[in-house]
């Protein structure tokens, strides 16, 4: 038997093509959620879901369904492909749409081969994965999931006063299907890593075993604001240092440990953020992750534990305020074992991977099977026009969901 | 002999009418060098040295002198006391005008006393000593010391776009004299300390022997933005991290040296400031002050070869900017110990320090032996409305002038 590949210049085609549509005037890829140009990419795509012959369908919060079903396997629950389409401001071109092109071209490659599957197969474009304009991120694949009302996420307020459901009205991708319609039997999302890992190691295939629980914090130390010339080191309550050595602290804990567990603190600023005069206040974000719930919620133990220390020992005061949480989700074992399976027949080095961002299948996960495949993203770069993966890897890729799909759809 | 003492209600009443002068439609002092208010301050000063019977002199820079000569003194070089009356932006009341209004006080009651000096004894306004609309700081006493050509300093461009000697002629300040007419015999500055010190230690007098050198520095590092979530810990080029390592380590130094060396980072800003990304640059300043120009220099070296190990270890770049660099000075030890023997005499205790603010003391230093006088400020609080000193103290400062101006007129 002769092993079925994927149309790689169909797929490669089409990834440009999507990544054309939304171009502001500066040149820069932005497809917000429910804007114009988030219509024109969809419309791109379920034309091209109808070109492949399959149906089309579009729920309540605007999730796209491209189906493909036959008159033998109509009544069984269809295994899942998808991603999301919609981007950042000044996105690259892969991250999301790789997964849905790939997952509508498994779908052609398998119907034009004649497969005959015993599971339906779909391929999925979820709604606001960015939550760029519409928070919260991953919004289309949690209302699916039933984890949040649909009324609820529709009345959405966007950074710019617009409300989703309106907006989704207005591009005309406000569906009438409840977003729970399709109950998969499995899900599988292939995506860029967005990370440097698979790159640095050499390894074109990520079968992603877990993803990362993630702990969101912002804190302010306050001090005593006093001037920088007449102030003795010792009679200081200076608010910047106590935060510096918050961020030391975090480095050196996550650096030194033996665990996946990473710590960043993005913002940060001073008040009243004058050269000659101590901070008063310092405010910044820690941004803490694990794939280990256990160890998330000790990595908080132990930083509340410091900051309580650290108040005492430096005369400030700590306020903390928790900005968000997701405990880490662990993907299906037999879904990653067929990723590694089908890496190995195809002779592709693959690893076990802990998927660090956030992506529409923690959401999948609560109510089907689900894993991830990832590929190689150069200099770990995403969220940026600079994002790249290799022609070869995106194809390498999508021939591993290929293989992982019709496995899946047989059974 | 009765010891003569300065008339305390005619000085606090002084003060306090000089700081309602300038009040903003919020109520704030602003006093700014050239501005409407600075000629309304200037004026009522005017006034109060023309009341005493002094002669006034405004030379081009528009430093303010009053000067009582005696025919028998008129040919000596003049003992000059003095201060500032500009302001920053929501000032306290005695900042500067507290030196220049004590000067007055001193004359007043030693020529109502029948007091014969040997000398002539004069005080001084000097102009933009805070630097708020113009820079640099301390300007009149810079240039007044030979250290800055008047037609430069008058050319400057204020921060509104005005220039100083335009704005000097428009409130009528421009004066005829060169700033370089009067060459002091010696002077003496008494200030509000700025600094906790006094206050905590219980001494209302210090006799300040010296004036931190002061140098200024903005850093910059770069490393590399990357996902939080998905770039491993030994993978970051951690720019904000590096940052609060260099805060820990010049806290940590100055804090462990026991010396009186002082580091503050008063500034900071990260790059891109996202909560889920690593920043690529962190950007701070520097403030090291020291009363020793060797231990100074020491501190930048130590700070400069810190950087370079940094830059390695994190593979991050740094650039180092100056921003400002004075030399410390040391004041004459005559006039310090002719304070500390003031103090003695009417049972005030003193302590020798260090100023950590610059003053117009540390300009006139270049040209004759000057020193300071330092009287308690609560909490250390300046350049705040909350700026206070209690009436004894103001009195008791005043009092130690009278004393050291006396003993310096009669030589």
């Amino acid at each position: 038997m002769t092993t079925l590949s994927i149309n790689a210049e169909r797929l490669l085609g089409r990834l440009c093509d999507l990544g054309q549509i939304g171009r502001d005037g500066d040149g820069r890829l932005v497809r917000l959620a429910g804007s114009d140009s988030d219509k024109a990419g969809r419309d791109a795509v379920v034309a091209w879901i109808r070109s492949a012959g399959l149906e089309v369908t579009v729920d309540r919060i605007g999730n796209i369904f491209g189906i493909w079903r036959t008159a033998d396997n109509a009544d069984e629950a269809p295994i899942l492909l998808g991603s999301h389409i919609d981007t950042v401001i000044d996105a690259g071109i892969y991250d999301g749409c790789y997964g849905v092109l790939s997952g509508l071209e498994v779908i052609e490659t398998l119907k034009a081969a004649g497969y005959a599957p015993a599971r339906p197969v779909a391929v999925a474009a979820f709604t606001n994965e960015e939550g760029v304009r519409y928070a919260p991120d991953m919004m289309g694949s949690l209302v699916y999931a039933g984890g949040l009302p649909v009324e609820e996420a529709l009345a959405t307020v966007g950074t710019d006063g617009a409300i989703l459901g309106a907006e989704l009205e207005r591009i005309g991708y406000a569906g009438s299907e409840e977003p729970s319609l399709i109950r998969p039997h499995a899900y599988v999302e292939l995506h860029i890593e967005q990370g440097p890992v698979l790159e640095r190691e050499g390894v074109p295939i990520g079968a992603v075993e877990n993803l990362q629980g993630i702990s969101w914090q912002r804190i302010t130390i306050k001090g005593e604001a006093n001037h920088a010339g007449t102030t003795p080191m010792s009679m200081r309550r200076d608010a910047g240092h106590a935060a510096a050595r918050v961020v030391t602290f975090l480095r050196d804990r996550a650096r030194n440990a033996n665990t996946p567990t990473v710590a960043t603190v993005g913002c940060m600023s001073f008040e009243p953020n004058a050269i000659n005069v101590i901070p008063s206040r310092a405010t910044f974000t820690v941004d803490l992750r694990d794939p280990d719930e256990q160890r998330l919620q000790t990595e908080e133990a132990v930083l509340a534990a410091y900051l309580e220390e650290l108040a005492a020992a430096e005369e400030v005061t700590i306020s903390v305020e928790r900005l968000a949480r997701f405990k880490p989700v662990t993907f299906d074992r037999g879904i990653v074992e067929l990723v590694e399976e089908a890496s190995r027949k195809r002779g592709l080095a693959s690893k076990r991977m802990t998927s660090g961002a956030g992506h529409d299948a923690q959401m999948i996960a609560r109510i089907a099977p689900s894993a991830m495949i990832f590929v190689p993203s150069l200099d770990g770069i995403s969220h940026n026009p600079r994002e790249h993966t290799p022609d070869a890897d995106l194809v390498a890729g999508a021939n591993i969901l290929l293989d992982v799909t019709a496995t899946l759809a047989a059974r």
